[in-house]
């Protein structure tokens, strides 16, 4: 099984988003500061030469689903605000304010109280204000008892310290942060191996692990904030959110144009869940990769000689990063190798 | 017929966000301005006393289904860049950047292109960078066929040149510019009235009418940003865009608690489409003018000595508004009254 067999089409898919790439290039103007592709977008602020603004929108994918049957709406909220802090914290921005489009067949008041309260409440915690959302009931567009949100959030970056991946040189290590799980990418896949395939119940814990499935599943998207602030503070050289793509497709988005990641891909313990979905779909393994973080939700591109340095600013609370790689001479891609 | 016939269930829905209110603003530090419930959402920019951010979110409700249908993907886009536009040109704001989020049960390329190109090509025209976006196929949640669309528009307005309607004083005068139709509002209730219940074809002409229902409901939302710009120049106090809600809900977002807008409903042309739903699907005239435009896309209010300079700054090309009704001592409420 593939994702494609998931009815989820990649390949097409960014076939088609790449020949746009043009069309929308054509609405930049000179305040657009790099190209399409980065995890946000960068806008130059008018009347300030120093700062820019970055933007990002994100969806939760068919995990939203999951959750929702599950009832665990308040953590659809609080994935997106993870998801999107995420996608702006990678190039050293602050996040300023969120908003939220939330939009179903039906939205009852006990799917939409604890939806906008994980929101809210996520918001809080991060500091970021909660401007607007827009919630609609759009009967024949989405199936009976389904909905979808969408997550927009602004933040502000002083120009100097963007980190954008071009800083990064051959020699620099690369760490993986660890993830609680599949994060917010590779649900129809997932979904289908486990339930649809191999009849799992959400309730059942498979032989020799400790969660059951549905726990596994419905993990939370980590927000990686404190991380990328000490990483940046002692000189990583760039971050990868590690979405939909996975290391495959998140790391070439910030490596320059002359290096290759080689990413040891026995470096990390790879969650069991992942093996579970590979077993139970029969996935190969280079589409676990391209589809699943496996098991890193952040990727950090630093030299060598700040990883210490950056390790303590952690603070001893802050889960450990594992040395997953190393960048050497290339043309932007990934190698996966084996432990060497 | 009501709209909470046709699966839109406004009441409900707008009880359980009135719940939330407190909740989203324990989200708000000192940096947001005004309250929930502006057409945009107000952010003071960091370290700069003299400027705010304006960001909104926009669906197109299931307009986006109805054009979908008739393969007009391109004009979704337009629709929904416009309809960001207006929701934060009312406040005064100059739209910077836009993001976009689609999704559906699968995205073909022949969709995509005309639908993103769309969204570009509107960016284009009002000099918006489109510098985001996401797509997502997601089976299960989208009915087969469908999908849907989220908008995402951040502005920039000088904080002394924010027109919140807090100056709006009794006696100013109301003005309507025409809207192109339903915009973006009201397509439940529509296609059920028209489609469902009349059985029209969408390229019926129906009797007396010079235009098929389709043309008619896939007419464009209007982009007011031109007539807001002379309008503010001139010295309006107030604007309100009139989307779901109509003018009964939508005029109350800018009024003072202590004026009431007394609107004339006999004094502009209401199109003949809305006349057309209302006799198909026989819904009460109250229920028309709570869930349509009614053929008001924008109101401006101003006093009446300054609407002579804001005509002329108009120029010649620009559709002349209509005088719909006065602001007058009250509690926040509009009185909608036959002509007097």
């Amino acid at each position: 099984m593939d994702y494609n067999d998931s009815g989820v089409h990649t390949a097409t898919h960014q076939a088609a988003l790449a020949a746009l790439r043009d069309t929308i290039r054509s609405s930049f103007g000179e305040e657009v500061i790099g190209d399409v592709g980065h995890f946000g977008g960068l806008y130059a602020l008018p009347g300030d030469p120093t700062r820019a603004l970055v933007a990002t929108t994100d969806g939760l994918g068919t995990k939203v689903k999951f959750l929702a049957s599950l009832g665990l709406h308040e953590r659809v909220g609080r994935d997106l605000v993870h998801h999107c802090i995420d996608d702006i914290a990678v190039l050293g921005a602050k996040p300023l304010f969120f908003l939220d489009y939330v939009a179903g067949a039906a939205l009852a008041p006990d799917t939409l109280e604890p939806l906008i309260r994980g929101f809210a409440d996520t918001c809080v915690e991060q500091s970021i204000a909660l401007i607007g959302g827009e919630t609609a009931e759009m009967p024949g567009i989405y199936e009976e008892g389904t909905y979808d949100v969408a997550g927009f959030l602004v933040g502000l970056v002083e120009r100097e310290k963007i980190v954008d991946g071009s800083a990064i040189r051959p020699g620099d290590a690369i760490l993986g942060f660890p993830s609680a799980g599949l994060h917010t990418n590779g649900y129809s896949l997932a979904t289908r191996a486990l339930f649809d395939t191999e009849c799992f119940r959400p309730d059942e814990i498979p032989a020799g692990m400790d969660a059951t499935v549905g726990e596994m599943l419905a993990a939370p998207h980590l927000c990686y904030r404190t991380e990328i602030g000490a990483f940046h503070a002692a000189g990583a050289t760039g971050f990868a959110h590690i979405t939909g793509g996975g290391l495959i497709e998140n790391l070439p988005r910030i490596l320059p144009g002359e290096c290759d990641a080689v990413v040891e891909k026995r470096s990390w313990p790879v969650p069991g869940i992942f093996d579970l979905i590979a077993r139970a779909g029969d996935v190969e393994e280079k589409e676990m990769y391209r589809v699943f973080n496996m098991g890193i939700g952040l990727a950090a591109v630093i030299p060598p000689d700040r990883v210490g340095g950056a390790i303590e600013r952690l603070g001893p609370e802050a889960a450990a990063p594992v040395r997953i790689g190393t960048v050497v001479e290339g043309s932007g891609a990934v190698r996966l190798v084996d432990r060497r």
